[in-house]
């Protein structure tokens, strides 16, 4: 779906050719694995967190610039967010993904469960050859490390009618905001530009990570299944509460912890039920408020960045993906 | 099981030192996921990989060595190991594992999924750690795609009737003689060893590894389930044809076809009797000829190492590793 960047040709251009590096790691012995990480890959992502990473690295000084060694490390964050993905798959069963079956629906938890590790080795063989000395390549493992201790937070907290904006924060803040975060940072680092720069990129992405998941979770909410190209709903029945829901019980306990103590046995009309009361009780509402001040927070950031294209860019980005279709 | 080493107290030493840096490298907030974590360190793991990583290292020259960097990159490999057996389970579906229930059957596919992918993460965090700079990292993850790929072509075969010996040869080098290979080489390597020494170290690790993996594989045709810990014959009727039948086979295919066209029917009865016509038409002699052949090369290698303590333990391990209790 790199047609999302359509009017950002530069980008563009550039996402093509991360695209075709990542086709071109994907090449193994097993056809039927190849066929299925290659159609994983061109299967709607927006290359988003590459994006976000090539426009940092456009802040720095393009005479002290490596291109390939950036294509790479662009590459590398769209694979380890690819493997994730392929992963968390198979923990909700999902059918569905951008619109197309899911690698473990079409081919079963054995294939996701190893192509899932052969793109973590990827990402891992990408990141050595592009960075093999750099500090970053620490923070790359540690990176991996926070996003897997967030999926698994969330994991921990299923059906807590407990949990709290808090425990959400954190586990946003790990499995969403720290891929954002790295792309940020590391596109300025590797950009070369400067040490202020680097240390605001990397707030502008955690910043718009957080406003980033916020409105995907809200999309839970709002949108209709077609929008959606996932089952709508699908996080309430797995005891996975989200911002808006979260938000809305804190104040009308008495309304939402009845259904939420069904648990599993939620049926999916409760579940629209559920939905309904979210929106009535302005969970939705309050949630906006939450992502804008986050997005907000990143605008801010932004605004201090040197003047150039890519900030503008980066303003229009942060603004566009953040009102999104719901 | 490190009492597997309590007539080589020095070894056992260092292997505990390595242990205990397993279990420092398995704090993570979600206590549930420690205590699975270090519950499955602590079952049983002869930690042999490591053990043939100090033994190789011991090789080298004393003075020039770094024993935190050894002690890392030891924890290093045992860590890929474990991650590689917990998905193994995911996919297997194997309710045991060193005679203790595996992770995924006592917490279910997520947390192993996860903890896995935890374990992948903690190995790259410890290896960029010990050797940031080193051409050893991305040999590190070679292997570890080496390792998937072999996993990955074994899962291509499954219920493969025309499986051929080299098909085998070319899943165990991966699945099994990689990560034994990557334990002696970089065993020399960082353990400062001649260039020679560090080929001959491969070379033998190699070696070990595929004679390790077909007596692994005899074993499943002739060990009593209470002796091997997990169940007899699980591999047959999963579809995986290991070397006793694929000799068998080849001699007497009119014997076996008609059991193996029943794939994933056939019965516990079946399965036995398979495994005595495999014993009977001399597929365990065969493949124990074949074994033995491995661990004569790698006992030739080993002769070639400078005389030390070191080459003496390898030679006994070598011997006597690979005359399990069958």
């Amino acid at each position: 779906m790199l047609s999302y960047w359509n009017d950002y040709p530069t980008i563009q251009n550039k996402l093509q050719i991360v695209c075709s590096l990542i086709e071109k790691q994907m090449r193994v012995r097993n056809k039927d694995i190849q066929e299925t990480l290659i159609e994983f890959s061109q299967a709607g992502g927006k290359y988003l967190r590459p994006a976000f990473f090539l426009l940092f690295s456009s802040l720095g000084d393009h005479e002290k610039q490596d291109e390939k060694q950036l294509i790479q490390i662009a590459a590398s964050i769209e694979l380890l967010h690819m493997a994730t993905l392929i992963h968390d798959d198979v923990i909700d069963d999902s059918p569905l993904r951008r619109g197309t079956m899911t690698v473990q629906s079409k081919y079963g938890k054995d294939i996701a469960v190893y192509t899932g590790d052969l793109l973590f080795t990827v990402f891992f063989e990408l990141v050595i050859d592009a960075m093999n000395g750099s500090k970053f390549l620490a923070i790359n493992a540690r990176s991996m490390k926070r996003l897997l201790l967030g999926e698994l937070d969330q994991m921990h907290t299923r059906y807590n009618k407990q949990e709290t904006f808090r425990d959400y924060l954190r586990s946003v803040n790990g499995k969403t905001a720290e891929l954002f975060w790295l792309a940020c940072a590391e596109g300025a680092h590797f950009g070369k530009a400067a040490p202020e720069v680097e240390r605001l990129a990397g707030r502008i992405g955690r910043s718009i990570g957080i406003a980033f998941q916020i409105y995907d979770d809200i999309l839970d909410y709002t949108a209709e299944e077609d929008v959606l190209q996932k089952p709508v709903l699908e996080d309430l029945s797995q005891g996975i509460y989200t911002l808006p829901l979260l938000l809305a019980k804190e104040k009308h306990p008495d309304v939402f912890l009845p259904y939420l103590e069904k648990e599993q046995d939620i049926t999916p009309e409760e579940s629209q039920e559920v939905a309904q009361l979210v929106v009535a009780h302005e969970g939705v509402e309050m949630a906006k408020d939450i992502a804008r001040r986050y997005t907000q927070k990143a605008l801010t950031d932004i605004a201090r960045l040197p003047e150039c294209d890519a900030r503008d860019m980066l303003q229009l980005l942060a603004s566009q993906l953040l009102i999104r279709s719901y």
